[in-house]
């Protein structure tokens, strides 16, 4: 399990040539980091006289915040492991006609079950977006630049997330769940990308 | 040395509301994540024939690639302790005249100290930014996506740095300092931001 690793072993291993941990595992961590910045803000809100008026809210954020951390978490080891499930398929032999046709079948398999995971890790990160907003718009004001970087970094790994679902669906011959998840992620894409900018300066406006 | 801990204890405290690690420690992490994506693509390039002709650039490539990476994972650690400075000097007795100037100065010196500390990792995101631009232009075409992945995170990176920055020279009382440092880091996100456009066109067109 990378997450119970020293962070230094999975930057290396990433940095090193070998095929996982890749993109995908690095656009989960990412986000991870950036729904634990949703959770410290809520968490220098909990209890906080200044603050009193949106207790219950601030305490919805943080349960949420941390349910989507621990979900983006177990994506960063699920991406590492779905590429094994690919090249298992790859390697399966293909002499006849029926080995071929089963390989086949299995690579598409496969390639399916490789396009969700990152597809899962753009809609968490969209998640930690919307969460970053009311972080930013009713946390403990000492903390909104961790609101701003949360939105900053969950944006950029659902751009990255894209990119790794695009790798698969350019090998997937199903049309209809191709166009589909596309369509899902140009969807999720532009939702982040308002939240961004929304965020970012509502942060720079609490900054002064 | 967070470096050296597990990812889960990093993500933890960054959720707890203990000051430190925050937002700037988060967005080092983040670009030494782009960094190390960037050397992968360039250790999948190394040694292939397919690569002969750029194997002189590709380890130039990498050789930047970790050398930033390591600076990168040293600004992790050195964001969190530039806080305890900061601490410090906001904890200066000051009951006498004399004891708040002193007090003022401190808090001033920390001030700066603290903002060449984001202010670096901002430098160190552009740089990142700029070696993924060569990963995706001469890079093994089959790990275009990492590049494109590590332009995304060391953009958003920058941008994140940007506000950790910011957050500091609203409290320094120097207008030539302010004014310098924030036309260098306005400067380094008009770059980055660029090199984002740019590189994640030439990964979707290498996708294909």
């Amino acid at each position: 399990m990378y997450l119970e690793g020293r962070i230094v072993d999975f930057t290396d291993k990433l940095a090193s040539k070998s095929p996982e941990p890749g993109g995908g595992a690095a656009s989960a961590l990412a986000a991870a980091i950036a729904a634990a910045l949703v959770s410290m803000v809520a968490n220098l809100t909990v209890g906080k006289e200044k603050y009193a008026d949106v207790q219950d809210r601030i305490s919805e954020l943080l349960e949420a915040s941390e349910a989507v951390r621990k979900k983006l978490e177990e994506l960063v080891q699920k991406d590492t492991e779905v590429y094994g499930v690919l090249s298992v398929a790859f390697k399966m032999p293909r002499e006849t006609d029926e080995q071929k046709a089963e390989r086949a079948k299995a690579v598409q398999a496969a390639l399916k079950e490789a396009t969700m995971v990152p597809y899962e890790i753009a809609e968490r990160c969209l998640e930690v977006a919307v969460l970053s907003e009311t972080a930013a718009d009713i946390g403990n004001v000492g903390a909104v630049s961790d609101a701003g970087v949360a939105v900053l970094l969950a944006e950029a790994a659902a751009r990255s997330a894209a990119l790794n679902v695009k790798i698969n669906l350019t090998s997937i011959d199903d049309p209809e769940f191709v166009s589909e998840k596309w369509s899902g992620i140009k969807d999720i894409l532009s939702k982040s990308a308002s939240l961004k900018e929304k965020v970012e300066k509502v942060t720079y406006e609490k900054l002064g």
